[in-house]
C-alpha cells in the first residue's frame, strides 16, 4: 500500500470519483475500456492499475462496480475519519473550508488556524479556529497529519516550517511560493494565478 | 510563440514570478545556478529555456532582472489587458474573484456568470454578473477568450460547451469532473478535493 507512486493514487482516485458517479446513475457493471474513457487513461493502464490492487473483472460483464469501489477504498482511503487542519482563514481559505464541509466521510478539516483576533475561538463552516500559536498543540491533540495552507505567500514558508513541526506529513499548498520542507513531507501546490496565466497565454494563441 | 509548449510555459511562468520577487527585494542580477534552485529546476533546464526565448546574461554578472523579466513578458504576458469570465458565483467563484481582483495587470476578470437572480446585476469583487443566458453575448462582446468554471459537477459539462459556443480557448476548470471538449480548446484542471485525497493518502504513510 505504501508502494503506490504519486500518479497510481492520482489515478485510482479518478477511478473512485467516476465509479462512485456510475454507481449513482445505477449501473453495477462497466467494461475495462469505457471506465478508461471516462477517466481519461487508456485501457492497459487502467486494467494494470486495477490488477495492482488485486481486483479482477470478468471478460463477459466487466468490472462489478461496487465490488471495484470497495478494492480502492480499501487501498486508499482511510478506514477512519482523518483530521486536516487548514492554515490562513481569509477568503480564499473560507472558499476552501466551505467547498471542503460535509464533503467527504472520511477526510474532515477539523482546526483552521489565523492571527486574526476576529476569527480566533469561532466556528467557521463547521470549524473552529484557532490562533497560529496554538497549532503544534491541537495539530498534536487531534493527531492531525495533513495540512492545507491558504495564506499569503509572505507567510507560507514560516507556516510550512510550523507545520513540519507539528508533526505534518502532506501539505496542500495555494501560496505561490515554492516551500522548502524535509523529503519526508509531501507538498501539492495548487498556484492559481500560475494556471490562470497559463490558460490566458494558451487561449490567445 | 505559440510554439512554446505547456511545461515551459508553466516554467517561463514561475523564473518570471521568481524574479519579480527578486526585483522587489532590490536585487538587480542573478546568477542561473541561483534561480534554478529558486524555481525547483535544474540549471541547464533554466538555461536552455532562457536561451530559447533570446535573451543571454553575462558570466560574470549572471542574468539582470529587468532585462530579463522584459524578455520573459514579451514571451508569455499580452501587451494589452486580457478579460476572462467566471461561471458560478457560490463561495468558491467569490473567494476565486477576491483572489484575482486587482493582482495582475494584464489578466482581469471582468464578468460573472450565475443563475442565481440574487447575484445577476451586481457587481461582487469588482466584477459585474450576468445570467448564464448572457455568456455568449458578453463573451463576444468584451473578446473574452479565457474563462474559470465554478459550478457544481453536474454543470459543468454544459457550461464548458456554452463557453466553447461563445468562443472561448482556455479553461480553468475546478469542477471535479473530466470536460469532454474540441482539442482546440486549453484546459487545466484544478481538482481540490482530488488534491487533498492524494496529501491525506500520503501524509498518512
Amino acid at each position: 500500500m505504501a508502494d503506490l507512486s504519486k500518479k497510481t493514487v492520482e489515478r485510482l482516485c479518478v477511478y473512485h470519483r467516476e465509479l462512485l458517479e456510475l454507481e449513482n446513475e445505477g449501473t453495477d457493471h462497466i467494461f475495462s475500456h469505457q471506465l478508461a474513457k471516462r477517466a481519461g487513461v487508456s485501457p492497459v493502464q487502467l486494467r494494470h492499475d486495477i490488477m495492482g490492487i488485486g481486483y479482477s473483472g470478468s471478460p463477459a460483464r466487466g468490472y462489478e462496480i461496487s465490488e471495484m469501489l470497495k478494492s480502492i477504498a480499501k487501498q486508499l482511503l482511510s478506514t477512519k475519519q482523518q483530521n486536516v487542519a487548514i492554515v490562513g482563514i481569509g477568503n480564499l481559505g473560507r472558499a476552501i473550508m466551505a467547498y471542503f464541509h460535509g464533503r467527504r466521510e472520511n477526510i474532515r478539516i477539523i482546526a483552521g488556524f489565523d492571527s486574526d483576533l476576529q476569527k480566533i475561538n469561532r466556528t467557521i463552516s463547521g470549524c473552529y479556529c484557532y490562533s497560529m500559536n496554538d497549532i503544534e498543540r491541537i495539530c498534536k491533540y487531534h493527531k492531525i497529519k495533513a495540512a492545507i495552507i491558504a495564506v499569503p505567500e509572505r507567510e507560507a514558508q514560516d507556516i510550512a516550517e510550523k507545520l513540519s513541526q507539528a508533526g505534518i506529513r502532506g501539505i496542500m499548498n495555494f501560496a505561490p511560493v515554492r516551500l522548502v520542507l524535509p523529503d519526508s513531507i509531501y507538498v501539492e501546490n495548487l498556484d492559481m494565478a500560475l494556471t490562470l496565466e497559463k490558460v490566458a497565454y494558451f487561449a490567445r494563441q
